[in-house]
């Protein structure tokens, strides 16, 4: 008998899929939020699907989980990424901060504060002392122009088009200087890995032209194929709802349908 | 006199307001917030308006609390639901499986908590044992093709309208498959309650065209009146606020001129 | 040598400005997301702006930790604006009315209660005892025809164009007579701030019929020069990601660039 004909065998997987993604057992049937939902669909169907890493799943989870102000998922899904060998303490860092210039410092701090607390469980849980990440610090001081040469060459690079004027103080100092210049040009993350990020984020407050731009140069670039990106919909949808999914999808066909 | 002519008897109509539907008494008016906000508009003038049952508007409700991830607003109107008689402990389960593939798990999750605490307090109060719902379990396992054939004729009986291509992972196994499928198609909520909760949580996070289809298909297949859809969207915008139910208002208004 | 050539001058001038303005010592550097982040930008380069005052900064602040349903952001904020002495507990609980009015009565419940928590907590560090705000009743009751006039007034004078057709229960009763007739119309907090947090409402869930509606009537009415909105602009962004605020530039870009 396949997954489809035995309600039982398919129970079991997805219990197994629970363990295996979260680190800890999964809720029993209870409830249908548990059965129908969680467990029955979002690990039995969702997570052990082909066309993305774990590791990828998991900033697409990380970042609508943080988008969502969702505590108690913030922790199991920050502290499932540690604990699972996924993502080390220093990459859940780099994350933090590149998530809060998507969506603010103050959803960036729920997921810092996350990242510090179950940072500390999982070193706990290996019998390790708990400690800080190793930082790698702030880009050196240099001069204003100095800031907008390497925001304008880093916006040209990662979104492969003309960077704007930079005509007001917001895409001037912080667009262009700040977020292009000082964030996107950071190591720990791959362009590949902040892209999912980014799109997830834009995707999840209804940005639709940053969405859109992040969606033609991840397709310019290279950074993600057809299939790849179908997946960041499906697992977007499963985290921020089919609602958001949809949209997102609308227009992830028309931006891969432009390039036919 | 009446209501409008006396402030002490508008404050006294308001705080009953609030008893019946919170099942515990009103703050008092130390606070503007609550003087002029909660109790005195909130409760005085729009929860006993006619047009929808108490019921349906509290699924509005729990929509847009859940939308907004308020903590105490959750767990007091998940309480209210249930201690008042309005709602059962399955029907509250079956909401949150439903808001929880509109909104997306983790947001649901915090309305699976509250329905667990508040349903245990319920119980406690009544002298009784908390229990777990009486769960109906997940739609019996079947073959890819029955599943596409089931979301199909789902989508097509919900939406009035002809499914769309199954084009990508998301449209086809997400969308079609499971959210009609496998959703809609359960008993416990009514249609017409399914359409309530799915309009207001479309319109929470800005899923226009998902907005305008559910509000095409509640007037042609005359789940919602002119006269219903208007206290929805009056009920919505104390919930989620005058910027979104602006929106929304300008939404219902073209649908149903576009019917006359 | 100036901030841009000495790495650790610009760390003690960061740590100064959090301090100034958090009214407590901020973190130090041993998360990336607090070093080239929270400490490091925001408070070492975007709160010491010149082009709004710090109050009005605050109130921009407060708007989008409240729309973020950040907790602790909340709770810190709150406390820091009265704490500095720029904002009393009266012009807090007015501003968690009209955030109430424009986010929905759930969301302002969590500023409510930080008020009410961090005042006290304010009051305590003063050796002075906890004490309710000096309460500015609800309108007083009236006729509908005399709330309708009202409403329209408000709206008109506030908005600086004609008042909407009240076709629909939600934008006679709602709108109207309730938010304009009703909320506008208090004092306490001048037109200015007002506008200032319905802006920064309108940008944070994508109302953009009201937010440019809003951007215009600044515009015209002299409460907001291009100077001061772009600041706006620059601080909401970092308090609610760059991806919203540079859709709110957009905005802002062509509704200026409209009167020229």
């Amino acid at each position: 008998m396949t997954q489809w004909e035995d309600r039982d065998a398919r129970r079991t997987d997805a219990q197994a899929s629970y363990l295996d993604v979260m680190t800890t057992p999964g809720p029993g049937p209870q409830y249908v939020y548990y059965d129908a939902g969680v467990v029955g669909f979002v690990f039995g169907e969702m997570w052990s699907r082909p066309g993305l890493t774990r590791k990828e799943r998991r900033w697409v989870t990380l970042s609508c989980v943080g988008a969502a102000d969702a505590t108690v998922p913030i922790e199991s899904h920050v502290y499932a990424a540690m604990k699972s060998g996924d993502c080390t303490l220093e990459e859940m860092d780099e994350f933090t901060l590149h998530f809060a210039t998507q969506m603010g410092w103050p959803k960036g701090q729920a997921v810092n504060m996350a990242v510090i607390t179950q940072g500390a469980r999982v070193a706990q849980e290996a019998g390790e002392p708990a400690r800080s990440p190793d930082v790698l610090l702030w880009a050196e001081p240099t001069t204003p122009d100095a800031r907008r040469a390497r925001g304008t060459a880093a916006y040209e690079d990662v979104m492969r088009a003309a960077a704007p004027d930079a005509r007001t103080a917001f895409r001037g100092l912080g667009y262009l200087d700040y977020l292009f210049g000082e964030i996107w040009t950071r190591p720990r993350l791959t362009r590949k890995e902040r892209r999912i990020v980014s799109i997830c984020c834009a995707a999840a407050i209804g940005a639709d032209r940053e969405t859109e731009a992040h969606l033609i140069a991840a397709r310019d670039s290279g950074d993600l194929t057809y299939e790849e990106v179908q997946e960041v919909v499906l697992h977007f949808a499963v985290y921020l709802g089919w609602l958001l999914g949809s949209k997102l999808d609308d227009l992830v066909v028309s931006v891969w349908e432009d390039a036919d």
